[in-house]
């Protein structure tokens, strides 16, 4: 394998010793990018850009020749996974996506197993493909959806404001919903695993969704079977750790018992105050985050007074990943995704004497 | 005044002896009850029904008839104040609440200002005529929006999922949403004082939207007007104390800085275990909370489970108001609303010796 010239992302993940606080962005590779939206075209479809190669590949380097990021990001859904299940996932224009077939019924649930890895070959190919055109130029992360939040489109049939469907099945027939995240979890385990064989050198699991569950909900339908995947993760390739975070969007009241689940490190939406985070969770986990992309909606001063803030709060020392607290919205003004992106490099040197 | 025969709600929020953890739910009187439906038939419109006395008054005491709630609140909508200023407020079919002239502009928030509180005489007519309804049977809470989840409804236009437009205002142009935040504080404090005088006992000020801000943006655009508002509340009539409960939806982590804002209580939705809540506020102040309404549609035995495990978390004495996390849900059967008051009631008991 290729040596890899900028491993700063990977450093602070492991609490190692690191020159500046690294960046990426969540959903970096997007509408927002002219070149983005360009390529999409070509492919036809979200989804069959997801499954082409070739072109997941270019969208995947599209945003790192325009912004210095430290890491690159397979391109990709967090639906493929119920999708190889059978749901027969589309997305229905401006509506999100969706599922033909939900899984809602005892029959349903019970007609559900893991997925024959297979059926996700054009994920690990593009995972393969994406790490021969980076040739070294940041370590690739690949990811996953959570078992819940999975499970929140597969029994909703699509993304909710309320979670009805799901939290009816919870709080009535925990048993269906729990077959669900047992067969989830094993799934994901496997999708990540693959992704790791094929070259990913960092995972992510999203959990988009877990921060609508009440506190113990989310310890017993979600934290669970986290803690369960990480423990079935290969955590070494070519020599090396891989890093494993888990970024519960709304979890920040949760990150003391998060923190042992066996994560490298936590992402941390905006909400939180990422000194108070890092004081809570000691030093047992870095942690990523925590720019509101709406902030991006502001002037570049505005722009730069909140990565200050941001870096300011967190104090000197590794264990720190700069991020957004969500994926970048598809208005944003790359202009100023790029300030963002060199005031983190430029105002975190101080604080990495 | 007449005598007040049920002041355990009162009671709980100042932390004074109880016999049993009272309990009211919000969105208490609405479209889960079948007679709801019926009166807000004969009103015509959601709108019409907030303006007619009697009606509002009729709705306002149904859920009482059915459950044995220990604390009406007036019927109304958070919205009534910008309407006021002539924003033009209407509700469109399954879309929710909207304004025709939302306020982005600089000469928008130049034009804006408090309203005349005779445009709101309806609210105060309503708040007198369910006081006499009433007769002493539970007490009145009186409620408003917070500035900024009012502003967010007057500069998004309605309702939102990113906002983008308030947030956009928020770091590009903050000189201007502080400006609507002051008007709307001093709106704020003028129609609850009218609340407080026409008979309100309590007073629930709604900030349903400032979870969706960074922790530094919460204290500076929701915080400070919600302290501000506060400070200038008649805080006693009929010589009894009108405590103020805050509920901000998803701010449990931010209790601790809200627990000084002067506040007797603080709302908590479902996400924060209330036990930890307890902790960390200490004597400071009451807690409301903290039932994931979706729970209502477990079975009655699920039901009673949460309730339990809500009461053992919060723990023996005072200070605690039992309540949903959220408005309950308009598909909720009526006879788990009533499995979840008994439960409250009965389950409560050994917890105040």
């Amino acid at each position: 394998m290729t040596v890899l010239h900028n491993d700063t992302f990977l450093r602070a993940l492991l609490k190692q010793p690191v020159d500046y606080t690294p960046i990426w962005m969540m959903r970096q590779a997007g509408r927002y990018l002219s070149e983005y939206k360009a390529t999409r075209v070509r492919a036809g479809s979200f989804l069959e850009l997801c499954k082409n190669t070739e072109l997941a590949t270019e969208v995947t380097i599209q945003p790192l020749d325009r912004f210095a990021l430290d890491a690159a990001i397979l391109f990709s859904d967090i639906l493929t996974v119920p999708d190889a299940m059978g749901l027969g996932l589309y997305f229905a224009e401006g509506e999100g996506p969706k599922f033909t077939r939900p899984v809602q019924s005892e029959a349903d649930v019970a007609a559900l197993a893991v997925p024959d890895m297979d059926k996700l070959r054009y994920v690990f190919d593009a995972v393969a493909s994406i790490r021969r055109a980076l040739n070294g130029r940041v370590p690739l992360i690949g990811f996953s959806g959570s078992p819940f939040t999975l499970a929140c489109y597969m029994v909703e049939g699509g993304g909710s404001k309320e979670f009805r469907t799901i939290k009816s099945m919870l709080y009535a027939r925990p048993d269906l919903l729990h077959r669900i995240l047992e067969i989830n979890a094993a799934a994901v385990t496997a999708y990540l695993n693959e992704q790791i064989a094929a070259g990913a050198q960092a995972v992510q699991i999203f959990d988009s969704w877990g921060g609508v569950l009440s506190d113990a909900a989310f310890e017993e339908f979600s934290l669970r079977y986290l803690t369960q995947i990480i423990n079935g993760l290969q955590r070494e390739a070519e020599g090396q750790r891989v890093p494993v975070i888990v970024f519960v969007k709304g979890g920040g009241l949760w990150l003391e018992k998060m923190s042992t689940c066996g994560a490298d490190a936590l992402g941390l939406d905006w909400t939180c105050n990422i000194g108070a985070a890092r004081q809570r969770v000691g030093a047992q986990v870095a942690l990523q985050g925590n720019f509101d992309p709406m902030a991006l909606f502001g002037t570049p001063d505005a722009i730069e007074a909140e990565v200050a803030r941001i870096l300011a709060a967190y104090g000197s020392g590794s264990g720190h990943v700069f991020n957004l607290g969500h994926g970048i919205n598809q208005f944003t003004n790359p202009e100023h995704a790029k300030v963002l992106v060199d005031a983190v490099h430029r105002l975190s040197r101080p604080y990495h004497p």
